[in-house]
C-alpha cells in the first residue's frame, strides 16, 4: 500500500523501456503494465496494420471505455448499499 | 445502451483522427476521446519531453491504475451488499 515513499519502476510495455515513479508499490506497477502490454497485444492483434502511435491511443481508449463502464456499475452498487441502510 | 448495432465514430484524440467501430453509442465514443485527449494533455505538461508514443502508452498505464483501484473499490461494494443479504 502506499505510504508516501516515491517508488521508482522500470517495465517493458510492447518492447519499450518505461521508468515509472510513482507511489505505488513495485509489484502493482508492474501488474499495470502487463495489463497495458496485453491490451496492446490484443489489440494489435485485431488490427495489424495499425502503427504503435494509435495502437497506444486505441489502447488508452479500450481501457477508459472499460473504466467508464466499471464507473456506472459501482455508482449502481453504492445506490444499492445506501437503499439498504 | 448497446443494441447489438455497430456504430462508426470518428473522433480527434491529441491532434490525431480515429474511427473507432464498436457497439456503443456515438456520445459515449466521444466522452471517452475527450477523457483520453485530457489525460494525454495532462501527462505532457508534466512530461513535455516524452514523444507521442509513449505519452499514449503512459495514458494507459495510468488509466490501468485508476482501474485497478476503482475494481478493488467496486469488490468492497459488493462484499458490503453481501453481508447486508
Amino acid at each position: 500500500m502506499s505510504d508516501g515513499k516515491k517508488t521508482k519502476t522500470t517495465v517493458d510495455i510492447y518492447g519499450q523501456h518505461f521508468t515509472i515513479v510513482g507511489e505505488e508499490s513495485r509489484a502493482h506497477m508492474r501488474y499495470v503494465a502487463g495489463i497495458v502490454d496485453d491490451k496492446m497485444r490484443e489489440i494489435n492483434e485485431k488490427n495489424p496494420y495499425l502503427d504503435i502511435n494509435k495502437l497506444a491511443v486505441l489502447t488508452a481508449v479500450n481501457v477508459v471505455h472499460d473504466y467508464v463502464k466499471l464507473q456506472e456499475k459501482c455508482e449502481k452498487l453504492e445506490r444499492q448499499l445506501k437503499e439498504k441502510d
